[in-house]
């Protein structure tokens, strides 16, 4: 791991800059009200390990009450493992002798699980557990609308779930049916009938699976932006949402019944940024840019004052349009809101853990690079 | 440093994806061609490590001509002194007391400059070196076009020389003028009279400096995009190019005289990606998206296939519409072209060095994340 930009006791002032803020307060509200909601309903959280890259949130996550992560990748997987989490799904494809290799042996370490989409992965992943002496795990991937991986029928998924029964190390558990278009639809009813819609190809694949003998015990899925649809369909049993904890300014954009964009997760990190040049009365530049933040969603916001705009971004600089008569000055620090957090998350090394503006712990994000 | 891709010796088929590769036979050729160039046209290089983040690759530079290195950020420049760099210019202001002690200190173990744009800075810069009983260069930056940092006009510029002269410890050696925005003008007219018009900026703030009694030594800027401008103004000594040696799809797309999209520099970088799904006959889904390369400047580019485009990228994932009766098989590599080199380096921990598709080294990329 890198350089600390802090110490504990810091006030947030005093962080060098840029730096990732975590306020616990509410990312803490923010981990148990998902905890309560699910709990409530009767499903699993299994949250998504890719956002938080932290062995450390993950076992706040399971201590919590969920029953384990999500991964999107082996190396994220072991290094959870390597962090002391018991319990892992990888919601994704590994392809490949040299990962297969890897995600057999970790089998051995952990309760781990696999999606495949292919039959030939089905053959890879079997030779895989048979050297490595271990048992895996395996939920067949349903594509219901991103059109990315996954099976794009019925018949596919049950060819599939045979092929996997064959293999005395190999369990078929269920399906992996994550629609993420969905999460970022703005309005209400047309984001609930995308998961409605998901739900009923879902449902029909569950049905011929079962027909033909083969138990569905789990149906996983969901997101931060659309996990009430998913438990509303009474289907999905595992929720698998990951920003929750943190949001960001995409997360916070989609709106509520009401059209309302009131999101009832708190917005818990931020970039912290120092200014470094007042050049003009109405622009300031601060010393975070390309490599802070990632912007596929859009420009961070400053979360201090709307009335501050990012104008452009570059490597290693925001410049920022400020309000008329701004006394913001050279070496002030200024909070920003994210435009995506998982790509923003995973260009830095600590969460600087705060409360009351004071720093109260540094939590490694360990998992950061780890996208093999 | 983070697991390796690849071992010495490996086929490029074998290395774990997503993986960075620097094709060695291309990245040595552009390394001399811009070093002859330089020496050719009686200019300093003192090429940019915020682009290759490799004090491994600084030292390359430097024994092949270079006279030092440019770095952004304090952490940056400290990961370069690690390495063995001995000069090193921060082309960029530092402000804040945790960094200034950083940066004072950091100057009694190589030649060291920083740029300024604030006459409090001058003041924050002479305590810090006060305090370390340290030496430090500073150039004045003056903004010709990007409005971003630097002063604005020559009145401001002397203030500041005057500054830094009035202090022992503090040597003001020159200007610093870069024009970042004129590097991606792709028109060669526009981009060669964008230069121009910051040169005529530079010199009269030159004059007006030199008019006064304070020597200007240094006049350093330039990038890929422009260096040969600031060279033919013979008013700029020191180039700070650092995207010639990899290149991407944002350079690739600036024209020359004859409007051709053809650079002197060869595309040496590229991100090596897995086929992880065949969901569709015409699809395919490779394992490296978000997090394994920036998207601010453009999606990147199938090398090795210009019929193959990618369409829709995700945290992990990127989806690539392929021709019509495409072969391309699960498992199998394929080379992309980054939209941005810089923000894409800094996301990965090693560069696979490759030379007729065996790897041949691997290089560390120690100075990512180092941007405090």
């Amino acid at each position: 791991m890198g350089r600390q930009p802090a110490d504990i006791g810091m006030h947030i002032s005093e962080v060098d800059t840029p730096a990732l803020i975590l306020d616990l307060d509410r990312f803490e509200a923010n981990l148990a009200h998902l905890q309560d909601l699910t709990r409530a309903s009767g499903v699993r959280l299994r949250p998504h390990a890719k956002t938080h890259k932290s062995s450390r949130i993950a076992r706040l996550q399971m201590e919590a009450g969920a029953v384990g992560v999500c991964c999107q990748k082996v190396s994220e997987a072991e290094a959870m493992v390597d962090g002391g989490v018991t319990d892992v799904f990888v919601s994704n494809e590994v392809v490949g002798p040299r990962k297969l290799r890897r995600l057999a042996a970790l089998a051995g370490r952990c309760r781990l699980a696999v999606a495949v989409d292919a039959l030939d992965n089905v053959v890879e992943l079997a030779a895989a557990v048979a050297e490595a002496g271990t048992q895996l795990d395996v939920l067949v991937e349903r594509d219901v609308g991103s059109a990315r991986c996954g099976v794009r029928d019925s018949a596919a998924a049950l060819a599939l779930a045979q092929a996997i029964a064959a293999h005395d190390q190999l369990h078929f558990r269920g399906l992996h049916a994550y629609y993420g278009g969905a999460q970022h639809i703005h309005d209400y009813r047309e984001r609930r009938a995308a998961i409605m819609g998901a739900a009923e190809q879902v449902r029909e694949t569950v049905e011929v699976l079962e027909h033909a003998g083969l138990p569905v015990e789990i149906v996983t899925g969901a997101g931060t932006g659309s996990f009430p649809f998913e438990i509303e369909t009474g289907l999905y049993n595992e929720i698998q949402a990951g920003s929750y904890l943190f949001m960001d300014r995409s997360y916070a954009a989609i709106e509520d019944r009401e059209g309302r964009k009131t999101s009832e997760f708190a917005q818990s990190l931020f970039i912290l940024a120092t200014v470094m040049s007042r050049p003009e009365p109405d622009l300031a530049v601060v010393d975070a840019g390309l490599k802070a933040f990632s912007t596929d969603s859009g420009l961070p916001l400053v979360s201090d004052d709307e009335a501050m705009v990012l104008k452009r971004i570059s490597d290693e600089h925001a410049t920022i349009s400020l309000p008329s008569g701004s006394s913001l000055a050279l070496g002030q620090k200024i909070r920003l809101t994210p435009g995506h957090c998982d790509p923003t998350i995973n260009m830095h090394e600590w969460y600087v853990c705060i409360r009351n503006d004071v720093v109260v712990d540094l939590w490694a994000i360990d998992a950061r690079g780890a996208f093999f």
